[in-house]
């Protein structure tokens, strides 16, 4: 499975995905499920990708495509040239739409599914920092004040903490501490979500990726979070008050 | 939607069930999820139901149907009378494959789902307390001291806190504390899953349900465990130490 996270705050955006993909429990394997693009000092994007990853994989080839042929000289729109993001997420969705549309048939004949999803984040000089969440159809929505984050995957356990703590309002630090609690409780509980992790931050009016890194399974400050985290959570518990059965009798 | 959670400790058995059911979002009804059966001094039986409704009142119907046919003076086996916890759960598993022969073809044609489980706990005089899951099919399996709990419906927000802190040593003022977190977990996330809960809890080497309450919105022990969960959640989130983007740079 995949579990990939995505904040819009005021501060900035933050990306962060897990690396497992598995066909059947018994054929699991590791891919990138993050790309990112950029053209210091203009624009930043970050796409994280869940569900068939040929799908995927497809999307993120045409997208690669388009951008070289512009660069050879060709006149199209790519997500580096596209005026704006929203222009963007349409652009990928367009391209989700296509893949969809030739192989959509013969996957499911196969008994497999086809469904696919991307998390598009981005800022470009002159708009605002914008998150989108494209579907199979190629339709998409988008992050707003109210809800501050999207998840594409298994969604369910990293959900609570984003829901107790994320705010448009959240600090940069502070918000990730709280992908990194969310991603944890992921990896826990689903054995189909797995490290390492790829996490990219794109710093509101900042034009590049202020952050792109791998977090490997050894990881000194993810250990850290988490092994803190395990233990906070046991206090948590602890201090709450036990329940005398004589009172529920 | 339906949350179930069901305890097998040392000290004994604990089940926790929600109300709400619904047919859509838009048709949200409430219906209790638990069923008791005891002869005190003898046997206590606790069932918790979730899937398609008319499936589950059919087994339920079924079973009391069957006790009151004993009760007449007729020889038949009854979850009443069996001679073991594990005959129990084959009485409950073969009603639910009478009930599904009969009603799943018709009700998969009208394009709802036929499938249910239900958890069977209890104890009686002479055996050991046991609880069991029995599948659609009346297939089922038992819970044990590796897994010491059973869950139904959505069980996905509340099982970390049960994977943390629930082992078959377990106290009960302990156990009733972590299946309050873990509803609470469920009903803060999955609105399908809703107040008031029903509890029983059957001690160990006791023959009659030592709790068999309803736990109404209003529950003041609920909605304090509730209350300082919550509290205690972000001080463990607070007590983390940020991170600093600078180091992830």
């Amino acid at each position: 499975m995949t579990y990939c996270v995505g904040l819009k705050l005021e501060a900035g955006l933050v990306m962060l995905s897990d690396t497992r993909t598995n066909a059947g429990v018994d054929n699991i394997s590791r891919f990138s499920k993050m790309f990112t693009w950029e053209v210091p000092g203009e624009r930043a994007i970050c796409l994280t990708c869940g569900g068939n990853l040929s799908v995927t994989q497809a999307v993120t080839t045409a997208i690669d495509t388009a951008i070289r042929r512009a660069e050879e000289g060709e006149a199209i729109e790519t997500v580096l040239n596209a005026d704006s993001l929203y222009r963007v997420a349409e652009i990928v969705g367009n391209h989700m739409r296509d893949v969809q549309s030739t192989f959509r048939g013969a996957i499911s004949e196969q008994g497999a599914t086809e469904g696919a999803s991307i998390l598009v984040a981005g800022q470009r000089r002159g708009g605002r920092s914008r998150l989108f969440m494209v579907y199979s159809a190629g339709n998409f929505i988008e992050a707003t004040d109210d809800t501050p984050y999207l998840q594409i995957g298994e969604h369910k356990y990293g959900k609570p903490i984003l829901d107790r703590v994320i705010t448009p309002q959240t600090r940069l630090s502070k918000a990730l501490k709280a992908v990194y609690v969310s991603m944890d409780s992921t990896l826990r509980s689903n054995l189909s979500v797995g490290m390492p992790l790829d996490l990219a931050v794109i710093r509101t009016g900042e034009y590049r990726l202020a952050v792109r890194r791998r977090i490997e399974t050894d990881d000194e400050e993810f250990g850290r979070i988490s092994q803190l985290w395990s233990e906070a959570l046991q206090g948590a518990f602890q201090s709450l008050p036990d329940i005398s059965l004589a009172k529920t009798d």
